[in-house]
């Protein structure tokens, strides 16, 4: 058998105590499938004297990140320091040394990918990043490998398993947005600033990702229409089961004949489809390409072991191809870099899609053919309307509606002019709705 | 960019026509992604007059199947005749002439594939067989590589939609086995002889791969026990729904301290998990391994272009890897010859299950207590029991009881004991039960 591979590991925190684990705990497994051995060597970590759930025998400990980045005994570094500029200098300074990269950082690989890959094309290094969407699944390897005989259509997926989480918490016992949050938070399920979880953050930078390898268009995160979970109730959580739906914080990326939208939104699901049924913190993608149809892919998005499980499926693979030609290692974009386009990305009010709409509106006659009116002026098809009766001693009442597909433009002017009647109380409430047939 | 890679197809049928259309029609995002473009151009068919629904320009047709495998200018055969002993004849061949393969025959992996792959191994070229398994479902790719870190524990599978299409209509019309048989023959979802199908026999060739690439085991089809979905009736979907159950076809194979259990037959799954869920002809795969936990796989299982999708990915993989030293490909089995194991696969009589027993009784006391009091005897736990007012008229009642796990040497002797019951009619029809979990 060939000489074990070194591993520099870059940050030991719960993910990198994690690939430690699996690493030492499944070195024979590993070893039988990649035909030589994988060995963590050198380990950069803030405080190299915290105490860690995992062994570190053979492990040199150092605080200088620079320093593994730098040592001729690596052959690959695998970054799990998180956060952006420390990590973007330290994978192109372990580029720049000939050293191959197995990265998590979906933020990182969101905002410089491109200059990273670059970087590691122009050496003939790897840079490996299964593990920055949706944790241990292998969705990456699915789009970029499994499907690679496919013009892909679409991909819609439960990518932050934190604002999942909430969204089923939110219908099942049922309670409102702010307290669920400070359930997941005293979980752990969601950091104390839960910004990139619930505000789809988080899930616009793994979308950037899908939708890049999906469609062979360079990383573009500032393209992204990202909006959060905040605003749902559970109110609109019960009518839309009610309706049949399942609300879900979806990261959609679309081709259409005008361009590729990408967006991050809460989004109407019908009951009956399988990803509607990806409950608690866990994910799930949900891939539409034209030779093989709809395909899902389903997991665990985050923890130590399922993000470790990627690591070392990125570890095995850089193993394999470390004699490989670069230009038949499988492309970081999934196509190779004179095959991608400059398809344009849609902006949000060019999309078409479905609308759940909610309203607060007096309790007196006509009210509801005013609003009908003026979505019939803008071309909307209303699909379903639910009507509820006024709770005692309320002069309004909820109205909710289910619109066809149309324009985000006209649904825009069509909400603007709502707002403006004097029947309607406050904001329209907008869900987008997806049948993902 | 480098010149094509020319192919050589075996069998113009669906698969081979589907085949043909998406390399014709995804010709340029397969060369974006591939680096180089793929092309057939020869293909060997029983009747080269057949119409067939894909453009054959480029392509030269024989009759002679030899004459393909044997001709310089084939980089890589795809063998889509199905059949075992000319498929395999016809393989063995290209192998020798230095030739990749490429093929969706699960029934010739499952019997010869261990002969196949020493003999490619020999030669230094790639067999792959990813469309053997669930269709356009990236299923082997995900088990050799996408978790390639994990010790996987088991797979659990809906691996023929033929059966999965018969047990949905069966629970959603509702009707009884022999009505929705003849309604999927008429449908073209089933053979006119459906045994390979019905009997279990397609799932066990397919979970005979699965197993072997989980753990690491030769190919050992003649080890799987199998049983066929003929006795279930509309009754038995019937309560198993009412207790929270889904019956599938399911293929199981597990990972345990005794050895490997290799299983294909009729289970009772808790409705709330994702793969019950799976309805109609879709497959799925459910993979529990112990760095990323449970993982769920689902698309088609079949059909002209799903299937097309796997062969094409398997096209792009060889292409990739043309180049590569043949020991740092990804192994066919998953791992290196020499790491493979000689783990015993478990008799059926050793596997551990949960049931669901259905029997016919005489409408009298006592009869309950004698059969639980047999159960007690063998030490089978019993977690529920239905028992049904007897029809107007009838004598006799239905007697429903899920047990928990116990060893299935257990339960046939509990069963033996129970058929010499006098106040017990007919057989006992005992179906499976797996939480999944």
């Amino acid at each position: 058998m060939l000489k074990p591979v070194n591993v520099g590991l870059l940050g030991l925190g719960t993910v990198g105590a994690g690939t430690v684990t699996v690493l030492s705990r499944n070195r024979e497994v590993i070893a039988g499938r990649a035909g030589r051995g994988i060995q963590v060597v050198q380990a950069a970590s803030r405080d190299v004297n915290k105490i860690r759930s995992c062994t570190l025998d053979g492990i040199t400990l150092t605080q200088n990140v620079m320093a593994v980045v730098e040592s001729p005994d690596i052959d690959v570094i695998v970054e799990l320091m998180g956060g952006v500029e420390l990590a973007r200098q330290a994978i192109l300074k372990a580029i720049a040394n000939g050293k191959h990269v197995v990265t998590a950082n979906k933020h990182l690989i969101a905002l410089h990918g491109n200059e990273i890959f670059r970087a590691a094309r122009e050496k003939g290094v790897m840079v490996a990043f299964e593990a920055a969407v949706a944790g241990g699944i292998p969705i990456i390897k699915a789009l970029r490998e499994g499907l690679a005989g496919n013009r892909i259509e679409s991909v819609a997926g439960i990518i932050n398993g934190t604002g999942n989480f909430i969204l089923t918490e939110m219908r099942d016992t049922p309670r409102d947005f702010a307290q669920v949050l400070a359930e997941a938070q005293a979980l752990g399920y969601a950091e104390a600033d839960p910004g990139f979880d619930v505000d789809g953050i988080d899930a616009a930078h793994k979308l950037t990702i899908l939708a890049s390898i999906a469609f062979g268009v360079p990383l573009q995160f500032e393209k992204v229409y990202t909006e959060g979970i905040a605003q749902i109730t559970s109110m609109d959580v019960n009518y839309a089961q009610a309706l049949g739906y399942s609300i879900k914080h979806l990261g959609i990326a679309r081709r259409t004949p005008q361009g590729i939208e990408m967006r991050v939104h809460p989004t109407l699901i019908p009951y009956r489809r399988l990803i509607a049924n990806v409950d608690g913190v866990m994910n799930a993608v949900l891939v539409k390409a034209d030779a093989v149809g709809n395909t899902l892919y389903y997991g665990a998005g985050a923890g130590a072991e399922p993000t470790a499980s990627a690591i070392v499926a990125d570890l095995v693979d850089v193993v394999r191809t470390l004699t490989t030609d670069p230009e038949n290692r499988v492309p970081h974009l999934a196509f190779q870099p004179d095959a991608l386009s400059d398809t344009p990305i849609l902006p949000m009010d060019q999309v078409e899609t479905a609308y759940y709409l909610r309203l607060q509106a007096h309790d007196e006659p006509g009210v509801l053919a005013e609003v009908t009116r003026i979505l019939a002026d803008h071309h909307i098809s209303i699909e379903a309307v639910l009507q509820k009766e006024p709770a005692a001693g309320e002069s309004s009442v909820p109205v909710i509606m289910l619109t066809q597909r149309t324009l985000e433009n006209n649904m825009n002017h069509a909400i603007e002019r709502i707002h403006a009647l004097p029947t309607v109380m406050g904001k329209v409430l907008r869900i987008r709705l997806e049948h993902l047939s």
